[in-house]
């Protein structure tokens, strides 16, 4: 890998006409649609291959969490390690599932009490296969009246209970670590309601969100958020790890745009908070403590959310700037020239374009087209970032099949990374100005035990994605990496989990990001709203000292 | 008043100039700049002599709610009754401030303990002078480190705390209930830092809302919130009672735009989460747990907020409707036809332009002139909404002057309000379809006794102001407004306190927006973070059974 190679960079924005948005479109008169989804619409709305289809009450493959996420991972890659095995962790003293608990779940949720080892194999492990639990059962409730119940049951016999959206969590919060019971959101699918005016959408929580944004884009509106796993991810998920992703920049974060939630609480009771006005200041807004609380305060099973418009018109830029210090001033030069209509800046290193195009094959779009070649649809607004020398070269995208073609460049690096070998994720906040020092700084430190070490991520949001492969797992780079990695960015007083939450994995580095005042008083909530412990155990805070 | 009178309607647009925003404007390279203000600066950006200069360490005249609000009450209006005397409230069983209290708080800070009657007097009544404590201290700290020594003693002495920033809340949540020591935050009314590419500013609790948008304006951004009471409104305040005012619609809630928190508790721990990164997924996000829990689980020190760059040019339309029908069709056409460069959508009866008329001398800027004469401005856009018989006259403004000016009228309208005799309030987040109903439906009720029953409000927002004038307080008015007001509100599912909070006069309410589940939820929160329930007293919560 040569110098120039490793800083050369790439950065993608994402931009909405403003042109378009006065366009003259009258909206009908206001009103409120109250329906509930038929199974024919989510058919037609399904598409590609590896997306399962959601069907009520049948057996279908989509709590696969490897067969439903857009892309799979390696197939042949060898067994992963019981988490209870690779991690230093101790089982808490919880019943076990017993022939009495079986009958029980059967009673209320009939034939969707799942215990066959294969169909529970795939819930057991995540999906970037780093993390694997050894549950006995797998439960599969429609409504918020049978978690009521499986969780009042669960309360009593103080067995643990690890939700389940489309496991596409990147810190090993979404599947067991020792035997809790999964209880998975996947038949939960239905929408409650929308309102064609206000965009207030209602939902249940296991809505997959391409399904929600396909539903929606008919209707001429978005949802407020996108991420590389909307073809398999929930809805209630997200909003369990307060998800950040690609419209973020734009749209803001889901404490913003969450406008109310149904959650069951661990003894069982429901939390009805489904409101779906913009403005509610009666008490304390209890819906926020369980945004981002990674199942360990309650489970989530519908969700009211305020969504944007469908932008009138959308163009993408594909950029590539010679160093990291030129990808900063152009997104400085875009801020200020595109002001509000930015509505996402995405950046990806040179190393993160090679896998790209090692392990999937796509190509880079600017390799030797000159931008200024493609003059037809280029707004004179990004002539000229493209004429300042800060840009190299680049493409523009105003049509929505190469608009789509440029974002898979950049949302599918994680698969690309996956396909690499074992990885070492991060995802952290920092100042924009040091984001890409700590890639340069860990290449020097880690030297030739990793395969690659990359940056990307959202640049616009100050949040880098730092990963790091190699053949397979090894203690020696771990130790290199962590805690080497927390430490520096505590010190540029950033975030050791900008978007990906602490789930398993992370859990004991919050400690990097948060005073120790703040960890007590979240011991303090979680054993307000979990007195026993029992939803999704081992996750998100460290274990108490 | 005749039929048609009442039922016409003005409704006035804000919208930011999406043209403006393609402007080539080349922001200079990202730094971070790090300043604490100097008294200097502050001088200068204020304007209007009744905002009272902030000072550090010197007496000063802000802390006078009547005084510091851009607009005063009546003068010579009558006494204010004291609150426990209107209300069947008791008196918990705290201390009561002794002498040894007093020579404690004067070495925490130094001749900043007030105890002159004249000067409590102010602080012991709400603005619009419906409610009266009496407390007989006034401490007036500067930095966090006194707070947190502050509260620790009153938390050791069992003493009850009313903490009070500019004192403009609608709901008698800034004022004691009795002997309530107030703490007042006039005097933390530094800027800690701005971050000129990112927009995020961090400052101390009790800037004053419209200084910070003078001191941002200046910077190229403005503040995500903007209120009537800006004058005299502290950002800590605001954050408190999660403000909502005329920029909700484009830039949210403060739950999205507020990165980070300081806040004491109530037995003095300061709890330090004034991060200024957009993306923290580091455990659970607790400065939630402040915002719009009015002082009652701690107080607010200090702010990080993330400010949007100032839009390049402002449009306002101020147009008037033949009744609320058309209004919510101008709404829904507007929003097609501008999207998301709509950034507020208002309205106000024909009332309210009387009242603000007849009470401030202002003058209907469309009552005889056509829109059809005010072309030179007028976008084709706005054009065709004036000429679609929706609309049936209206002006335009460009230029700040006449922005101003049409802004004033629909800030204004409160102070008008008060003008006309006591008022009854209420703030309602409602479907926009039944926002109008309620205000029509009373008038019937009540008859003649009350002098005006008027609606105005966030339109885009679903939030309706419904306020009722009459000459003097009066319970059989008050039997005829209530519970009525809220059960009518419960029965749309709406919320019967969109943006004001519940405060001491709102809090018995609670119940017609939240289950009961949540309100015990709300309880346990309260013991959990304020045992002893000193802090802000009396207000939010519901006395338990």
């Amino acid at each position: 890998m040569t110098h120039a190679h490793a800083s050369r960079m790439l950065c993608c924005v994402f931009s909405v006409s403003a042109a378009g948005a006065m366009v003259l479109h009258l909206v009908p008169r206001c009103s409120a649609r109250l329906f509930w989804a038929s199974a024919g619409w989510r058919r037609t709305h399904i598409q590609g291959a590896s997306v399962g289809l959601k069907w009520l009450g049948c057996p279908r493959d989509s709590y696969n969490p490897l067969a439903c996420r857009r892309y799979s991972s390696v197939s042949g890659s060898p067994e992963v390690m019981l988490t209870s095995e690779r991690y230093p962790v101790q089982r808490l003293p919880f019943s076990t599932v017993s022939e009495e608990d079986l009958t029980a779940f059967e009673r209320i949720i009939p034939g969707r009490v799942i215990t066959d080892p294969e169909q529970l194999e795939a819930c057991n492990v995540d999906w970037l296969r780093s993390v694997r639990g050894c549950s006995k059962v797998l439960l599969r409730p429609q409504t918020t009246e049978e978690v009521s119940q499986i969780l009042r049951h669960c309360h009593k016999r103080n067995l643990a209970v690890n939700p389940q959206g489309g496991n596409t969590g990147m810190v090993g919060g979404s599947v067991p670590v020792f035997d809790e019971i999964i209880l998975s959101t996947a038949l939960m699918n239905q929408v409650i309601s929308f309102h064609d005016v206000s965009g207030i959408l209602v939902c249940q929580a296991g809505c997959v969100l391409e399904e929600l944004s396909q539903y929606l884009q008919e209707r001429d509106f978005i949802m407020p958020l996108d991420l590389g796993a909307k073809g398999s991810c929930h809805i209630g998920g997200n909003v369990a790890t307060n998800a950040g992703g690609l419209r973020f920049l734009r749209y803001g974060s889901l404490r913003g745009t969450v406008l109310g939630l149904e959650v069951v609480l661990a003894d069982g009771t429901i939390l009805n908070c489904l409101t779906s006005l913009r403005k509610d200041n009666t008490g304390y807004d209890l819906k926020q403590l369980f945004i981002g609380s990674e199942g360990t305060l309650g489970i989530i099973t519908a969700v009211s959310i305020l969504c944007p418009p469908r932008p009138k018109a959308v163009n993408v830029a594909f950029l590539g700037c010679p160093g990291f210090a030129e990808v900063l001033q152009t997104f400085s030069t875009c801020k200020g020239m595109l002001g509000e209509i930015l509505s996402a800046f995405e950046f990806m290193d040179a190393e993160c374009m090679k896998l790209v195009g090692q392990h999937l094959h796509l190509t880079n779009p600017v390799q030797g087209s000159s931008a200024g070649h493609d003059t037809e649809k280029l707004t004179s607004v990004l002539e000229q970032v493209l004429n300042s020398g800060l840009v190299s070269d680049g493409t523009i995208a105003t049509d929505q099949r190469k608009v789509q073609m440029l974002w898979a460049l950049r949302e599918r690096i994680t698969e690309a990374l996956s396909r690499d070998g074992y990885v070492f994720k991060y995802d952290i906040s920092l100042p924009v100005e040091q984001l890409y020092d700590l890639v340069i700084d860990l290449r020097t430190r880690v030297g030739p035990r990793a395969k690659h070490v990359v940056g990307y991520g959202h640049l616009g949001d100050g949040n880098l994605h730092l990963n790091v492969t190699a053949e397979a797992f090894s203690q020696e780079l771990l130790g290199a990496l962590e805690p080497y990695v927390y430490a520096w960015t505590a010190k540029q007083r950033g975030s050791v989990s900008a978007e990906h939450g602490l789930g398993f994995k992370k859990k004991n580095v919050l400690g990097y990001s948060k005073p120790p005042v703040a960890v007590k008083m979240m011991h303090q909530l979680k054993v307000l709203l979990d007195p026993k412990g029992i939803l999704n155990p081992y996750k998100t805070l460290p274990a108490q000292a």
